[in-house]
């Protein structure tokens, strides 16, 4: 089967009620989509509110699914809270929440102001420890065995240079992820993470890489396995870890990068030699270790 | 759904021909089952050719699926290229390998001989590598796109006392897992593993714990979600790691273990803690600071 | 020679300025200490003055090096500028960050305040990138080879419960060492960390670990060199870290606990068996191979 | 002072013997070298007598220290045993181990024999678990709190392609490291790893990249600090590590490696982006975001 498809039965998601942040566009609304048609009720929340509500019709119609949209800036308690209480008035109860919102600037870190970090790392970290901490107080009240999924990066761990205030608030919500996991395992409460490589989107995607660095890196070169991300690859990844068959997963973050994150591997870098290349260095080796031994 | 129902649509590994290395009992036998169910013939082989031919009727009656037992020894190259060899002929071809087979001791490490000790790496590393160079090179060879599986442990990057055998062959594993996935991903070949926590199986845990242990540690109790896993669940995620499903996952390690691993954090012995005496330390915490700021 | 004494060569930090946060009391004024014996110029940095102005008192008449004591709130950037500003107008330049201040609250994580939260996590993250950024801008305009060093935890990758809010800002200031340690180094900047494990100041963990928690809990037993950290042996590799001798180490956290954070591994639990219990599950052992092999 | 220098206090390794295996050579030689400078009676042991003899001669005209050299193949036991015997008839007993042997194949995977794969193993995980296993009986015997630093690799937990045999045998080392800190701790038995980057030796380099490959890739352009390192940095870290100052350190790995391994970060490609581009970078983004907002 191609790896375009669902790969769920179907209704491993039926009863279940997600929030997905950032939900209206992009990969949230991809994920959004597989969750509806998985049987999920799907609550998308941002800041703009009349993107949501185009999306909101155009999931319904696609899957016949439910769909509640509403207005939200995660770096604010109240309007979280307001999530939180018009999602269980509508279907009953939470029982996963996807933070997934996101901000990034690409750029050398000593060009940016400190308001320009305080920015990103408001709303990827702040957002994400508001949301979950709002829910996690709900769901233990509630003896609820909630589900918390975040959307994080390779360099949460690694590291990376041109988007630290992206790395230090996606580190941050890893060890969230982790001490979390942990901390609420006897609540029933499960937490964990994708690592996604590139996955495309149109208006992050452009806004992040303008045209002139676009054309002079090329995404798909530079992975392993030669190809960016389908957006069901991910939605597929999401869709297990917020249904009840990862039950036994939690503190975990998968990584489906395409083997992008691969490369600091020392000698990786000499997969630039070709095959003709690696006879000649093969005949150069056997006669240097006739006079000398390998190793000692 | 329960997570001890198969997750997979149906058909999911339709036309694909696995090898699981030690396939004939325990959670090979498991993985076995399940992929039959999604379609996939299977090899099993180990060096008990009677436990295997009995496994190949049960599984088959079973499931209604195609399985070839060979005898094995992985510490023997000639007789791993025997199994593929026969795979060839019975299926038209091998796709994917589960490297399970293994050997463990149980023991403070200095009362292991250096026999002893070579006899678990022999097994676990030796005849991990032996079979996935053997394979590779066949699948290089043919442009198959074939994928490699291999059951590794969260001990393989956290090191463990008392399995120090163990953990260094299911390191040595894990570094082949996350180079070859970097320097065979230009062939399509694809190579991942899963951590499991406590799976227990009848054989395997008895030979591991004898009584005395086994009462003296109760590991549903050490596990944050409380439980040992079930084999459905890891044969879901070894399902998926094997399916095209996870066409963009490669050289990652997926930790299945109800959270087993996450406690080495540092203030995690707080879990004793009862409710009453956070209350108590709550209270003295906000005493203290009255009189002393939190924070320089 | 004792690690309680100082490790490297007279005379190894001359010429150099070094600011350390929270450097008029603990850890911060241990590194003080040996900083200015080594032949360092140091600048400590602090909300409360009049610590900071009997911790340089009693540095300089101890050490006979220069101390400058400036008043600052490192979630205030104006304040921060203004400590380099005095630190440059006294000493000349500034060559070494260690970013030391500290907050934290042992607390399970739903008996959190959202303000709490924000709290700890604008003192360690927010005040250290403050304060990295306003070097590493001054650093990179006047072509200064500056270095950086964090105080973390082991728990910024490993998480841990009950301390999250320490764990999301402590794991963001290690993304950002690494982030910045790639970026920077074309600029020769280097950033490291350590990860210390229990080194006890009277202050500190006494506002942490009421006394109730601190009965129950014995550090020494759960570390696995049987003792708490003694703060010259923070001291020595902190001067190392800060000195040209590890020039050629950046973007790495060096681990200082007696082994504490290896608890994790899978097995470690053994280690209460008695050498009694391990003979005779030897022998149960050897009873249970006769029958069965090991391995398949 | 300068990185070349040596880096601690006279008689920081008074009275300590240090077996180095593979010492005759390259960076074991300069750790040699460094050791007799601060005090300590070295072992030298490998397969060429001959070259260790010339070895004995220079180390002990340099330095006025004391050398012994035996003849060890670190994949036979009882040859192992051997140098230890003769070690302790001469300096009374043995205090630290370097395991430093080394063999390496840099190839495609899938061009390997069967057994060149294991003869890399053989002599890198075999011979260093052999001699370790060893002196740790020894040392528990006899109450000794000996150390043991292992030079390892960062592709030992990165992995690496084209040296997948190393890879594979220093991951197993580091499991062991880790897993025997924690377990052998309650002996005082400590054991540590460095991972080094780039350290040019005549031999061993020449031998590993052919001048076609030497020519091809520059490790000073790779390296974020943009050198190479110098043998005295990495005896300095090796000289600290086996003495008494880190008394505290276990079970962790210290990477000394100009910054390479952090190259795995996501957007660390960006470094080849110039000043003027990320000027015109900054413009278009400035107007992408006038009509567009950077969240949700």
């Amino acid at each position: 089967m191609s790896y375009k498809e669902g790969m769920l039965r179907d209704g491993a998601l039926d009863n279940k009620t997600v929030i997905i942040t950032g939900g209206g566009t992009g990969l949230g609304k991809s994920m959004a989509t597989y969750f509806l048609k998985l049987g999920a009720n799907v609550v998308i929340c941002s800041r703009r509110l009349e993107v949501l509500e185009n999306t909101v019709k155009e999931l319904e119609e696609k899957t016949g699914g439910k769909v509640l949209a509403i207005a939200c800036d995660v770096r604010k308690t109240d309007e979280i809270e307001n999530v939180i209480a018009k999602a269980i008035e509508r279907f009953g109860q939470v029982d996963a929440l996807v933070n997934n919102s996101a901000g990034n600037f690409i750029s050398p870190t000593e060009r940016l102001s400190y308001k320009a970090v305080d920015t990103v790392v408001d709303i990827v970290l702040r957002g994400t420890y508001y949301f979950t901490l709002a829910l996690g107080k709900y769901w233990i009240e509630n003896k609820i065995k909630g589900t918390v999924l975040n959307i994080s990066t390779t360099y949460a761990w690694t590291g990376s240079g041109f988007v630290v205030p992206s790395a230090m608030a996606k580190a941050g919500v890893l060890a969230m992820t982790k001490s979390l996991a942990f901390e609420w395992a006897n609540h029933g409460i499960r937490l964990n993470a994708i690592a996604p490589g590139p996955f495309p989107t149109k208006g992050a995607w452009d806004r992040l890489f303008p045209e002139e660095l676009a054309k002079k890196f090329s995404f798909e070169n530079r992975i392993p396995l030669q190809r960016v991300g389908d957006h069901q690859e991910l939605a597929n990844l999401a869709a297990y870890l917020v249904s009840d068959f990862s039950a036994y997963i939690t503190g975990e973050v998968i990584t489906l990068d395409g083997g992008e994150v691969l490369s600091a591997g020392q000698f990786n870098f000499l997969k630039e030699v070709s095959e003709d290349q690696w006879d000649a260095i093969e005949d150069q080796i056997k006669n240097a270790n006739r006079s000398s031994k390998k190793s000692e």
